[in-house]
């Protein structure tokens, strides 16, 4: 065993981050003799798994040779046929598994199939390095809905903007670029129907090279997103969640304009329908972008995986200025989910703390 | 030379933080043929200087022995007679010092006179480190005013309370002692009136072990302190700043009860005049507790050098929860301080973060 190809594994996978969902990000070497002879990682959806890609370069090297992978390699016949048949009729004699699949087809079948037929298999090197490729897949298989990040862009003392409202640009260039490696990342976008009136964004991804565009989402009761917004004009895609306090007749506007419109039954918003709705889209991730009531909303209804926090080195102040989260918030400090702090790191003069519910990643 | 030797020194300095005001920390050792033969720190305004306390050690070790200092000898007679005098007469042969003192009364002539005595003294070794050990004097030296660290606690979104006003406890019990360690360093600990009249604080130092009592500044414009509070019944030291808008009554009544209380004129309280009152009266560091007001009138007036910020892994939300700075805020971000992180560790399930100003440190 040696480590080393685990990670080279976990490094393929994490590259296609964004444009495999809603499957899984996996990668896989197959090593020989002490000599690499095949690498593969998971690219799209409908497209060959991690494995499969390993084994096809490794040919008939793959004989006698071993794998290591970041995820128990499937059982099921999904979207292709079954990876664990395509490593024991290759003939490879031991596999290492970096995490398990929770994906109620797998869970374990995959590695129990490989067991049967004689290849030795060992467990969770790289464990907690593989599973964070995965928070988004492993939640969305788990509940249903998308994985929630919170991300927020503020000051020391949680302002988005001034008491006279100047906010552009409170964070710098460098983390304005990461928040769009964010989006790439991310299925779907969140915003508030305050956010589209106010700046009249248009969400998409822009980092150099490219990257995908998330499905962009627009929480909007009323309905009154424009119909000359650019969220709706610029053809990509857009989905707006309405209320009953809606016309009949915006909804058909929109609607002829090319965005999906879903009107929820009542007169508020209930986040928890909206996140089930996108989990049947098969939307793995979700990225709440604000502004403060909307980020309110998933934190008074304990909402959210995870928060990204984006914070510049100034003090701006002001009882009434923009907060990073406004609304009504939490009454008594019981009620607040515990998060734990994952990572802290300087994004050009920012610093970007990531923060995980500590019950759940 | 030998790093590890300043280093020591450097420890040994720090180890007296907050006990020496309104002298610097200082430590040094004197080492000979590779053995350390005197070890000293400056311990207390009014005693031995670190090289004093080194030499006394060493003794006739000294005599052709190499000295690490971390900070310029004196050159001049203050509370005690010089140190580079001293160190001349003691035959030291060689001086490493780590930072130069910008005390207008040494400022490089404790340098030139070792070097004008034929001694060797070289600069700079440790150096980054040995100025942390000073903010406080370097800054206090240089303008006659304490340097000012705004402490906050609050929620990810920079809350200090819930809506329903629960604010015991947001941060855990490790950032409270650490906390209490940020009094026993500062001379002095500034409160709002509403921090007195809603918690009753009594603001000492309560560390395992012990450790020292800032004296308490309280900013009451109206004079409202109820004389039964305990920052006036503890029969510690308390100073509170008034305005014209306050009874001479009231005065009479603290005062009579051992509290020291300035009136400012006009009827507001002015921060600059307060800290260059407190700069008068040697107050070479100052703690800002709050609440968000009073961190407020130091943000808008850009009178603060440092921010140390615990921050509770958790989001609180609500348009009207407290914030760790209220007030009126700045208007353009332009106005802001710019400031940098300088560390960043997890202390218990919170994370501290230090920020400092970018102009200053």
């Amino acid at each position: 065993m040696n480590e080393k190809y685990m990670h080279l594994a976990v490094q393929m996978a994490r590259a296609a981050a964004g444009q495999t969902s809603p499957n899984p990000l996996v990668g896989a070497v197959i090593v020989k003799e002490g000599e690499v002879v095949g690498l593969g990682a998971h690219l799209k959806a409908g497209e060959k798994h991690a494995e499969r890609h390993a084994l096809d370069m490794a040919g008939e090297k793959a004989s006698g040779a071993e794998m290591y992978v970041t995820l128990e390699p499937c059982s099921h016949t999904g979207r292709t046929p079954p990876c664990a048949d395509a490593i024991i009729n290759a003939g490879i004699k031991k596999v290492y598994v970096a995490s398990h699949d929770p994906n109620p087809q797998v869970a374990g079948q995959g590695i129990r199939k490989l067991e049967a037929a004689g290849i030795n298999v060992q467990k969770g090197i790289l464990k907690k390095e593989a599973e964070e490729l995965n928070y988004f897949f492993f939640h969305f298989i788990q509940t249903k809905t998308p994985y929630v990040t919170l991300k927020m862009a503020a000051s020391i003392d949680g302002k988005t903007a001034t008491s006279q409202g100047e906010s552009k640009w409170i964070t710098g260039e460098e983390s304005r670029q990461d928040g769009h490696q964010l989006r790439h990342e991310h299925d779907a976008i969140l915003v508030g129907i305050e956010t589209v009136l106010a700046d009249n964004p248009s969400l998409t991804t822009r980092i150099s090279g490219g990257g995908s565009n998330p499905l962009r989402i627009i929480l909007d009761s009323k309905l009154r997103t424009p119909a000359d917004a650019r969220l709706v004009t610029d053809k990509q895609s857009t989905w707006i969640f309405a209320t009953e306090q809606c016309s009949k007749e915006k909804v058909r506007l929109l609607r002829s304009l090319g965005v999906k419109v879903t009107v929820l039954s009542g007169f508020s918003i209930d986040i928890k329908e909206v996140l089930e709705k996108l989990g049947e889209a098969e939307i793995t991730s979700l990225l709440v972008e604000g502004g403060g009531t909307v980020h309110d909303s998933f934190v008074t209804e304990n909402l959210f995986q995870r928060v990204v926090l984006y914070t510049a080195p100034i003090l701006i102040g002001g009882r009434q200025s923009p907060q990073s989260v406004a609304g009504n918030g939490i009454g008594k400090l019981s009620e607040a989910a515990v998060l734990q702090l994952h990572s802290s790191v300087n994004i050009g003069s920012d610093v970007r703390q990531i923060f995980l519910r500590k019950d759940e990643n």
